[in-house]
This record gives C-alpha cells, sequence and structure tokens, in this order.
C-alpha cells in the first residue's frame, strides 16, 4: 500500500480507484468476489456487498482499511464517497479493469469535481516484484505441481481418456493442499496435442501418440503453470527431433533471462533456436508470461516486447512447436530472475519421456 | 444468430460487437480464451489469436462465421474491419462487457464513420431463453451435481478438512464426466459456515457443526450450482428451527416462480418466510440467480428487482441464514420454469441429514 501512495503522489494524484479483484487481494488481503478499493493519501476504503459483511472485516484485519458493505452499485457507493469529500480532486483509475458502463456508473455518481486520469498497470507493476516471502509461496506451488506430473506419469497409457487424466491431476492438486487449478488443465493427446489451448475430451489416448500435459494449481493464493509433453510408445526419430529442437528453444530462452533484459529477446532467443530446425513458424503464440496472484500477469515475453525485466519477476517459458493433423510439443517452467541469476522453480523431468 | 439479427434490425443498428466470451461460445461454438465476434446483416466474422489458429475453424464449422487470425490486438483489427467497409454505420456494443482501454483502442481504429450505440445484456436477453436441448444439458448438470452430492454425503464427519471434501466433490465431478466446477466449491464448516461465500480451509470439520456444501459443475458447457447443509451430530432444538425456517423460504420462493412474474416478488416471497421467524436480517444476500452457460446470468432474483420472468429461464433458488460466530444455513435449488409450471433440476433430499 506504501509503494502505491508512492506512485499516487508521484503521478499528482489524490486518489486511486482499484477494481482488479486480484489487485485488491494483494493490497489489503480481501478475497471475496465483489469489491472495489478506493485509497487515498492516508485512508483507505474497501466497498464489498452483504455477503461479506463478516469475511471481509477478518480478511483486511491488520491492514488500516475500512469496510463499507454497500447497499447500492459499488461504483455509485465508491462515486458518492468521493463527492462527499471536499474541494477538486485527482483520482488514479484503471482504463482496462473498468467496463464503459462501470465508468459512466462511477462518474455520475463522484460529480464533476473528480478529474479522472487513466493509469495503466499501476498495481500490477508492483505485483511483478515478488517479495522473498510471496516467492517462497511461487516455489512452493511450483513444486507442488512438479510432483503432480511426477505422479501423473504412471498413469499415462494409451486407452485412459484426457479427461481421466486431468481429474486424477486436479485431484493430486487439491490432496496436496491447492485451492485448485490456477487455470483449465490441458491434456491433450495425438493430434488434439496441435491445438495449444485445448480442453481435455473424453477421448483415450491413442498407442503412439503426443501427450501434452499443461497443469498448474493455486497454492494459498499463488499460482503455478508447468507444461511437459511425453510419447506413448516408442517416438519416431522425426518427433524425437522436433522435441529437442522445443527443449534447446525453452533452455535459450532461459538463458537468456536476466535483470535488465527486454522482455522480446527472450522471445527471439526461442525463436531463433527454433528457426534452426526449420521449426519457427509452428511456433503460434508468446514465449511467457508473468506469474503470480495469477496465472497472466505482466512482463510478457512476446515478440518485440521492450519492456525490461526486473529482479523479483517469476515468468513463464513455454516455446512449443504444432503440427496440423499430427501433434505438437510444449516445454514450460516458472523461472524467477534475482539480482544475481536465475532459479527455475518448476522440477519436473525434461527428459523426452516414452511411456 | 438470427435471434440476434433481428434484435440488430429492432435497435436500427447495422452490427453488434460481441466482446464476452461466453456469448461468442453461445453464437459460434468458439470456446478459446480470446476473441471478439462482429456480427452484420449477413456476415459474421471472428477474431482470434494464433492459439486458435487451429482450433477456431473447427469449432464455428457450420455456422457462416469467418475466421479471422489477428496478429494485433483483437479489438484493432475488429475497428480496422469496420473502418474498411463503405459508408457511416451504427455498431451496437456491450457496455458492461467492454473496458474503457479497450474501447479506446476500438474507437481510435474503426474512426469516425462509426457511431456507437450501447446496447447492454443483447446476447445475454437470448441466453436467458434456454431451448429444448439447452434444458437436457442442464437438467444432465443438475443430476450430476446431485449424485456428487448423495456421495459425499458417506464421507462428511468430524475430522475430515472442508479441502478434503472440496477435492473429493471436484473429483467425483470430473469422473461423471464434468469439466470441472462451475465456481469455487463451497465447504464451510462450524462458524465458518457463517460466511456466504467461504473457501474451504484445511480445518478439520468438528463434531456438532454445521456444514454448508455449494458445489456446481460444468458439463458440456453448462452449469449447475446446488447447496446443501447438513449437521455433524445430533442438532440442537434452535439449529433444526433455522434449518425449517430455510427450507419453508426455501419452498416459499420456488411457489412464487412462474413465467410472467416479476424477480423480486420471488425475492419477497422468500423474505417473508424468514421473517416470520425473526431472520430477516440473518439473510444477507439475494434469493438467486439465472444460471447456464456461465453460474451468474440474468434474471436476478433480488430485492425489488421488476424483471419478469419467462418460461425457459433457468434459475437458483438459494435463500440462507447467516449467524455470526455460530453458523449458516442455506439450501439452494435450480428449477426450470416453463409455460406451464416448473421443475425442479436438482434432486438431492433437502431432509435435515444429521451426519
Amino acid at each position: 500500500m506504501e509503494r502505491l501512495r508512492i506512485r499516487i503522489l508521484g503521478l499528482r494524484g489524490d486518489a486511486i480507484l482499484v477494481t482488479h479483484l486480484p489487485n485488491i487481494a494483494y493490497l489489503c488481503g480481501f478475497t471475496g468476489s465483489s469489491g472495489v478499493l478506493l485509497v487515498g493519501p492516508d485512508t483507505a476504503t474497501l466497498f464489498t456487498d452483504g455477503r461479506y459483511a463478516i469475511q471481509a472485516p477478518e480478511e483486511v484485519a491488520g491492514t488500516r482499511v475500512r469496510v463499507r458493505i454497500a447497499k447500492r452499485g459499488l461504483l455509485s457507493e465508491a462515486g458518492a464517497a468521493l463527492r462527499a469529500s471536499r474541494g477538486r480532486q485527482r483520482v488514479l483509475f484503471p482504463p482496462s479493469k473498468i467496463s464503459v458502463g462501470q465508468f459512466q456508473q462511477l462518474r455520475a455518481a463522484a460529480g464533476a469535481r473528480v478529474l479522472w486520469s487513466s493509469d495503466k498497470n499501476a498495481v500490477e507493476e508492483l505485483r511483478a516484484v515478488k517479495d522473498a516471502r510471496e516467492l517462497e509461496e511461487m516455489r512452493q506451488a511450483a513444486r507442488l505441481i512438479s510432483e503432480v506430473f511426477d505422479d501423473l506419469t504412471g498413469l499415462v497409457q494409451a486407452g485412459i481418456a484426457e479427461n481421466e487424466i486431468a481429474a486424477e491431476a486436479e485431484y493430486r492438486m487439491r490432496r496436496k493442499g491447492a485451492a485448485g487449478p490456477s487455470f483449465e488443465s490441458i491434456v491433450a493427446a495425438g493430434p488434439r496435442s496441435a491445438l495449444p489451448h485445448a480442453r481435455p475430451t473424453a477421448r483415450p489416448i491413442g498407442k503412439n501418440e503426443l501427450v501434452v500435459l499443461d497443469l498448474g494449481a493455486i497454492l494459498r493464493g499463488y499460482c503455478s503453470d508447468m507444461t511437459r509433453t511425453v510419447f506413448v510408445g516408442r517416438a519416431p526419430r522425426k518427433v524425437r527431433g522436433w522435441y529437442h529442437a522445443v527443449l534447446e528453444a525453452q533452455l535459450a530462452a532461459i538463458d537468456a533471462l536476466a535483470a535488465g533484459v527486454k522482455a522480446g529477446d527472450v522471445d527471439a532467443a526461442a525463436r531463433r533456436a527454433l528457426r534452426r530446425h526449420g521449426l519457427a513458424r509452428a511456433f503460434t503464440h508468446s514465449t511467457g508470461h508473468g506469474l503470480g496472484l495469477e496465472v497472466h500477469e505482466i512482463p510478457r515475453l512476446a515478440r518485440g516486447d521492450q519492456a525490461q525485466l526486473a529482479a523479483g519477476n517469476v515468468v513463464t517459458i513455454e516455446p512449443g512447436v504444432y503440427i496440423e493433423g499430427v501433434g505438437g510439443i510444449r516445454i514450460e517452467d516458472d523461472v524467477a530472475i534475482g539480482e544475481r541469476g536465475i532459479e527455475i522453480l518448476t522440477r519436473a523431468t525434461k527428459e523426452f519421456l516414452e511411456l
């Protein structure tokens, strides 16, 4: 909260409106599904609804945040609170985390003495730099998903359905203490593995098929996100070649990671390796993304991205190749960037497993 | 799509922009996590990104929707497509499903010849009326969660943790074919049951505690949402009284459901019953909400809501009472409204179970 207040001052603002729930959880600990946080120079008010009348005060205890149970819309009440305070005010708001409709409601309630100033990613930029406690939580979330993968290798075989594997994966996450998966688990076999974001189906895994397992868990609020690709049977030489090309790209991108490096340069390192194998065009997405309270955060490791990486960032590194009708291969780790080097948080083997 | 086009014409629009993913899935079958759909009088274009280059054309096959893989932002490309078409156009957009930032991007790309006209809930209103196929899917999603609850009653006992029950519940959903839970499963025991939206914790259930189980599953895209409250041990007379008051309120609200009735009148029926038992103030949320591709849809069954219910609506009916520090009780069913009466889709017993 103090780092946020320094930002408000730096931007000559009098207050900031926080609407995105993970940002609210980050700032004051509230984990409900309905909330708006208004942070001023020395006060902060959380607006939520009656369902959280008991939970909200418990969760924000110790943060000097007041809780107001809104009877009308949260944004109307936040706007009315601004109107009630004296004088002209310049209030920062997040343009990508407030809808056109909500903003209209807010402006109407706040009145003409509030000057709205758009500030993208105010809280997201704070969140992108993890402190030691957060890093420890993320280590554990990553260890958990690595263990789940180790357990699953014994289960993946011809005849078992994609969605059975997904069920087993999520059950194991839960049993190890996770609140649940951090995104819809991906288990995609055979030609379906060529769809980077395939949903698991009842289709049984066949013999001699690639299987992409892209899994993540939420542990005490923090996400992990890991992909491994295995083969059921003995892989043909060509598939083996693709696997090693992806692994080479993944290691090249990890090698490129460091505080001060541009995000786009990490992406370029992965693409360069795949180009050497004639697979550049089969890599249809970005190399990675930030990870934390959400499974997709800044920075984005995308083509040409000029953002500079910083110590404290935790990112995924996940190049892949996708051959329509045949199959796909993706390898993904979660990596923390430190002052003096990196730390790979996900620990499952990257050897090409033929099960 | 045809019903939507009739609406566009009725509002004197030339096209409509659909940004909310469940609306896109409803209209054309695309289930990816990134998409914008532009529907004109006789064409429709889905803009998505490279990750869905293979999946998107497969999913929209047969709907006469063209797929465009966007290289830049989806909204910039949708805007550019509008700019490229001749003449002035009036384009409808959803003010609550597009952020201030996205809208700026869109307007800039589309240029001055596009007149933007806000149209709230265009697709949501179509979705609120389920057809026979959808109703059958929802019946099955509701049957699935009812069976999961029946299985769980054998597991709920003193000593087992809330999150273990949640893990077992979600595993059983998956094994019965669900894609996963339709919201974060709630298993809340003892004083935690007084938090309507509690997250399951590692806290073991104690003897003589209320346990609220609020669970839902997604089956072939459609959500169920059901709550039952049980007691571990022999319930004191007071708790038994609360239970029957909530059940009376729930049955009163179900009785009030019919096509043509105002949503607020259903809510009032539940509150009236609780008032008779001196529990009106312990009921801190709304009586229910629409259910379908999303777990919260219109109509909302909230205090004073003037919307008229219609045949084809599927809603939850879920009054509850919450006594801080002691516990809570909620009973929830999914109910379909027909031309000639209602159908309760969730089938688990509402007897007060003492386990």
